[in-house]
């Protein structure tokens, strides 16, 4: 058996970033970039006005000013403010040439036609320069990054209409075993609905992978055998792992051209966990109890995907206070399923009572899993825990 | 101008949840139940073993077992275990008649043929009992959640193969401004490209609403008014609501059936915000500094898209250390920029030197709102402070 560590550093070791392709702006939201994106242009194009107000020369002074002209965004005035004019100016409005600060609306007094007001008014001067925000050749968005909403308006003021991303990895999924079928199905007898396939399509589409369903298949080593027909760049078995004194994926898999890189980790759930290579493409084993399978998807898939993506890590572990005692942990890490309580400041992880690894009822009321080290001490009430936190997945 | 709180409650009291539409279990995952979803039957439906072992009687003490059978997960064993008998059992498979406790392999030696071990291995039974999971009448879901993948595998292996949902709340977008255009065509003098609507549709999708492009309208209240016309459960324009002197996106609305609910809120960025209905429709009308745009559509968009949707509020502030002071507030609730930091166990807030509403490239880069107060006193380094995480969007 070998740590939740070290099966982390294999696995990641695995996996090189998919190929590239171009994906036009409007559908860029979530997908990783290949490259940096640089800016075109400055942004502000120009220097433009912060506010409403007056465009003025400072060196007036308090002299009273006369309005030549407008210049609304979108609009610009066509010539310079010369001594004692000034242009009214609007939000986004381009600055007129000679003019230095903007005046606030707020600040002024018209008298006679004229523009008046005090000196400090014309500080601060509520002028955007040219390139304020970003400059031509700034990177907007930095390879590697999976893009946000707010990257996306990002990239739009910067005139990018499409970027080079990573492919979407394919991961094909096999459900084994002789008690599955569809939901919703026939059941012969002892069986029950296949789960965590549809659980784990979900995440992979979340986590930015291309998830494949390669179906059911039976407890039969010939039949196991064909994923390594799937099309994918990563192969993911459900169930099959730890059947009695023998594991059926691995003894089907050695009719095909498999390579085992390790198999079980000292992890609980999940400890009968399979990686390795079918010729080219690198297949991961996953337990069949449903709860073993999502853990170890968060904790092993997501970072592949993010390795296929070439992005950094996403997984971020951050800490919580128990709210009950603990025993001593064994020599396996333990991830044991808690809620989260806000209260007075803090965040509160508490584990929920009943903790089989066959009870998805627990894992989706789940917020969080609270992680223990491989003989860990026991951990008391108030004590801070290393918790990951499991919002939206 | 109201509060913040004054302003998201008034918001929050004009929408309703949308009308329902019938998903299948592939395509539930994001979406936003209509009603709780109960389990058909109980799950495991069958009482069910934990382990690979040997299923025995209790009451033969540590007599030897002869095996007459096997019982692997979907094939049960189909007659009675009668006394001094075992049946070989795996992980899922039914529990025969007559056993009420399962040895693990581990346990046993197999001495002649017949099945040795002692009796502190009948300890525990390593039985889950037929609706240990949830039983049929559970609620698995329950109205108003948003189906995590966990979620979708809990619903799978409850047989559930469809579900009503909320139907996605249509969302339109107007980008107001004489000195917008698409980004990539060509631009006039004064000129940017609109960029927001491009941020904006994407949180409208990731927080489970539909958004639909209205377009670029120029600074002309008969073009505006046309927003009239667009069909979707809220309206929301940017830009064009405080230019100059007057309010042309309210002027606008003054030709059509338009209401208004309240116009400026004490906060920054984004202070010009209106709401309102026209005819029957509620409109938003945002700020057109992309930043301010961003933030009000975080603090008041997704509350209205979380309500429609029927569900909780889902925005949640947490709190975090401050890495440097902080002057006195005014009378706004002000939102800055920050930087999150783990360090020491603990996350830090690092404002951001420039908070200048038209900079998009720092909002890009912030993994925070640090949340001030109105009137707040100043804020030493280290205080803690409340802030908005922007993870993911």
């Amino acid at each position: 058996m070998i740590s939740v560590d070290e099966a982390q550093a294999r696995i990641l070791a695995a996996f090189t970033p998919t190929g590239t392709e171009v994906v036009d702006l409007a559908h860029l939201a979530g997908r990783v970039l290949a490259n940096d994106v640089k800016s075109p242009s400055d942004q502000p194009p120009f220097p433009a006005s912060a506010m409403d107000g007056y465009a003025v020369r400072r060196s007036d002074g308090e002299a009273p000013r006369k309005v030549i002209g407008s210049a609304p965004a979108g609009h610009p005035f066509l010539g310079p403010v010369g001594p004692g004019e000034t242009v009214r100016i609007f939000t986004g409005g381009v600055i007129p040439d000679g003019a230095d600060a903007i005046v606030i609306q707020e600040e002024v007094d018209i008298v006679g036609g004229d523009v008046q007001f005090n000196a400090s008014a014309m500080r601060p001067d509520f002028i955007r320069t040219a390139g304020l925000d970003f400059k031509a050749g700034d990177i907007l968005v930095p390879a590697g990054k999976r893009i946000t909403p707010r990257d996306m308006a990002l990239l739009a003021a910067g005139d990018i209409t499409e970027a080079k991303v990573r492919r979407l990895p394919r991961v094909a999924i096999a459900s084994i075993g002789d008690e599955l079928s569809a939901p919703g199905s026939p059941r012969q007898p002892g069986g029950i609905a296949a789960s965590t396939g549809y659980g784990l399509s979900a995440m992979i589409a979340m986590w930015g992978g291309a998830p494949c369903d390669f179906g059911i298949l039976p407890d039969n080593a010939q039949e196991i055998a064909t994923v390594a027909d799937a099309d994918a760049e990563l192969v993911v078995t459900l169930g099959g792992v730890s059947v009695g004194d023998h594991d059926l994926v691995q003894k089907a898999l050695g009719t095909a051209d498999f390579e085992l890189d390790f198999w079980k980790v000292a992890m609980r759930p999940g400890k009968p966990l399979i990686f390795g290579r079918l010729g080219k493409t690198p297949i991961l084993g996953m337990p069949g109890n449903p709860v073993s399978a999502l853990v170890c998807a968060i904790l092993f898939l997501r970072p592949a995907i993010d390795a296929m993506l070439g992005t950094a890590a996403s997984q971020r572990t951050t800490s919580a206070r128990l709210k009950q005692d603990l025993p001593a942990n064994d020599g396996r890490q333990t991830y044991i399923r808690a809620r989260l309580i806000h209260e007075g400041g803090d965040v509160w992880a508490e584990p929920f009572a009943l903790q089989d690894s066959s009870m998805l009822s627990v894992l989706a009321k789940a917020d969080a899993l609270v992680v223990r080290a491989p003989d860990a001490p026991p951990a008391a009430t108030g004590d801070r825990t290393e918790i990951i936190p499991l919002d939206g997945y």
